[in-house]
């Protein structure tokens, strides 16, 4: 019995020539009920050929095969789903959020080793431990092999045979390569970590010429991944990280979106990353914002402004990286890298963590993976466990480009306030109104947690707060004292409903 | 001889029994060479109709008529474009910014009285007497008159007539309103000012009912008032300001905006501002960005965001009000309002004024116009005036989101640097290189002026700056003393590259 939103995988055998894997072998019709999908299937090897599924509701499916090959066509079957055993893939909720297929919120913090895919052992595990350990629930990484800066390994496993000239042929797809790709998805996935699989890169500069294929090897390579990944519920798809630095039209990449939205059965979420110039977020097939801005998170009130340009999540998944190299880009200190964290968590958004520290090899974490060397991984681990704790769908700036003090959250029900770095001797009890849901009333009473982000403790101050005067903007507890604050350090406060 | 870019009027006798003007009462084809222009004509009272045509090159053309009238059917007729007395309509430019159709860069500095077209003498003149005397280019007004608050006159004159069950009838317009709204238009070009023509309201609270109307009424609305005004070179389309206070699908809007797009022989500029929830800006048929958002205007490094996600003129057309009314919206000093243009200048935006201090008649200048009574209107005249004189098509920030002086410009040929409203004794000569254009050389030479943007002065320092210290990421001109500054004063730098 195949659990809810897991993968239900079908191994059929077919032709001994194998069909060239830039045609969709295969067509498998699942049907339970009304319901019906429709998942390609693909080629594994030899005269083995896979379809996965991931049945999102419990009960009994049937299937029936297609395909031009007579061993492969008209194949039927059945199979139960049983009750869920995790809480499937991830979706967009409540507009600038995120959710399981279960309903359980996720809040991305996220990770990054673009090129830990090519890495060899112990560099390929230590890079999952240390992702899980530090409590990260999102990895960033790409799929073909990076020859850019700081690169100090170049694998073996490439992910296609060559024609005779030279050339990749994409229709031979090197299956070894691809289940290393299985296996790093379901080991990251069973640590609890989301697969943000950049399906091209823009870091190749000719090494392996895989920036070369054609528009139609792209599409032939990205139908291939669909249909091998999209069952897994660890899986999310990024085009591209720093995409405009090829030189490519932008109308091409966008008929890569579109087919990527068109053609993946499960319909995991799908962005597209930039380098200077962005793409629109606001197409239909892209699901959430993926962003480099590491500026939008240093002072607040900027992440903010991409939420009024695109009502999907914004993920900020480069906003620079802990580090000591000489570039701008790979030098923040631990502490400035969890403050812009905060920033862009009241701000309404997620990020992405990397770490810019020169490893042995010569490379750097963000690059290939490994232990971590910085101060921030255990501090953003302490931020998950902060949002994973919270009562609300997620947090949104309360009162839009008017709160002085930032305040993000859900209107009358809880509240996240970030300090920043230096927090004052004592803060005075305050909640903006905003402009749209629940207004405050007199009487409301609230909790407030202390939380220091960067010792990582959470403080109930131990009183209720009820508001005593409600205002058009703001509301305020005026019979209430002030709450120490632990002064200097960088503070926020978690503000809740309780009556 | 009608001139390049200005109104070629064709008067014609129709039916003495009008055309229902919710219908296109005839299309008349313009024609030179290869270029073929086709422009829905007009009822303008009794058997009167008007074709209205700008001519965007000069010398014969030829038109005739098709209607399903036989009186306006198969008119016939020629004239002559002339060198043209103006520089033209405005168009995008340069992604981000303005051109007239001459090629002259347009710098908006926008100005705002929603309801002014419904005032009485002398009120109406008078307003643009101010706006003209102050420097503003660019006005924002609606057609449908208001009735939200500080709203203290109600016209008489309303734009239809109306059906025996008291609806609105849009297939019969009040000549005698349009001809208002064409000289209206007529006057403030006469005085270098655009009409950013605001066609719906969402202050009409049921008072006039013209929030009521139906989305074919509205479309037969939006028809006349293009063929009536869209052959001025003065003409902006703004759907709404506020959009989303009205309770109408996102769909409706946009499918107006694209008849906007479809039916305007002239093409000119054309958006929709909100209130609260963002329009898709990224749409085909917006040309540039009208936001309302004050506080991506009081920091630095916020409204340069927008550009990000729109790679269209960003143009900031409500950042609160210059007054002293309570509403958080309408209290701005005049030295804060400044201030924020010219964060808006450097974030490579562009932004209106309005001002909230109370009229005689009990309403606000924003609301009715009349004299300027605050101290910002001459500022920014000044400021228009320093954007006038660029010698490049616009303000870019020149290294976005890493620039801690947020310089903007062109690479290479001139810079503006805002040090905000407090400015330090001295500055010392530093521009950014930035990631995109031309880079800074050694050698390369500068002048900079100072320009006191509160005392309106600009100060040339009167020697060169020479680079001699090019860095990746900064260039200097070491050798160079520190330039001196009026110590807190809001103050600009003009660095002009001369050599």
């Amino acid at each position: 019995m195949t659990p809810v939103d897991s993968v239900h995988e079908i191994v059929l055998t077919g032709p001994v020539e194998p069909i060239p894997a830039d045609r969709t072998p295969l067509v498998a019709r699942f049907t339970q009920g009304a319901t019906t999908v429709e998942v390609p299937g693909f080629w594994d090897g030899a005269d083995r050929y896979l379809v996965r599924f991931s049945p999102g509701t419990e009960g009994d499916w049937s299937w029936s095969t297609r395909s031009a090959a007579p061993e492969l066509h008209g194949v039927t079957g059945t199979f139960t789903a049983g009750p869920r055993t995790g809480p499937g893939g991830v979706a967009v909720s409540a507009v600038h959020h995120f959710a399981h297929a279960d309903g359980t919120p996720f809040r991305p913090v996220g990770a990054t080793a673009y090129n830990w895919l090519h890495q060899e052992e112990p560099i390929f595990s230590e890079t999952v431990d240390a992702l899980a350990e530090a409590g990260f629930n999102k990895f960033r990484y790409m799929v073909f092999p990076q020859a850019g800066g700081y690169v100090e390994h170049f694998p073996d496993l490439l992910p296609f045979e060559r024609h005779a000239d030279g050339r990749w042929d994409v229709s031979r797809p090197v299956v070894a390569f691809f289940r290393r790709l299985d296996d790093a998805v379901e080991r990251l996935g069973a640590r609890g970590i989301q697969s943000d699989v950049l399906i091209l890169n823009a870091y190749d500069n000719g090494r392996f010429g895989l920036d070369g294929l054609t528009e139609e090897e792209d599409a032939a390579y990205l139908r291939y991944l669909v249909a091998r990944l999209s069952a897994s519920p660890f899986v999310w798809w990024s085009l591209c990280n720093e995409f405009d630095i090829l030189d490519r039209p932008t109308a091409r990449w966008n008929r890569l979106g579109e087919l990527l939205a068109s053609v993946d059965p499960h319909q995991r979420l799908r962005s597209i990353h930039q380098w200077m110039r962005f793409p629109d977020h606001n197409q239909p097939w892209v699901t959430h914002a993926s962003i480099q801005n590491g500026a939008a998170t240093t002072e607040f009130g900027r992440a903010s402004l991409y939420r009024d340009a695109y009502p999907k999540p914004i993920v900020l998944d480069e906003i620079k990286y802990e580090g000591d190299i000489p570039d701008r880009w790979g030098h923040l200190s631990g502490r400035q890298l969890v403050h812009q964290f905060w920033v862009a968590t009241v701000a309404g958004c997620y990020a992405s963590h990397g770490e810019s520290f020169v490893t042995p090899s010569g490379s750097l974490h963000m690059v290939e993976g490994g232990p971590f060397r910085g101060e921030s991984p255990a501090r953003l681990g302490f931020l998950r466990r902060i949002l994973d704790d919270l009562v609300i769908p997620g947090l949104d700036p309360i009162d839009r480009w008017d709160d002085p003090a930032y305040v993000a959250g859900s209107p009358r029900r809880q509240y996240l306030q970030y300090l920043g770095q230096d927090a004052p001797e004592a803060w005075t009890f305050r909640l903006p109104q905003g402009n749209l849901g629940d207004r405050l009333e007199v009487g409301d009473a609230f909790e407030v947690d202390v939380i220091d982000t960067w010792n990582v403790t959470v403080t109930p101050v131990g009183r209720r707060f009820v508001l005593d005067d409600v205002q058009r903007n703001d509301a305020y507890a005026k019979g209430a004292d002030p709450v120490p604050l632990p002064a200097g350090e960088a503070v926020a406060l978690r503000i809740t409903r309780v009556e």
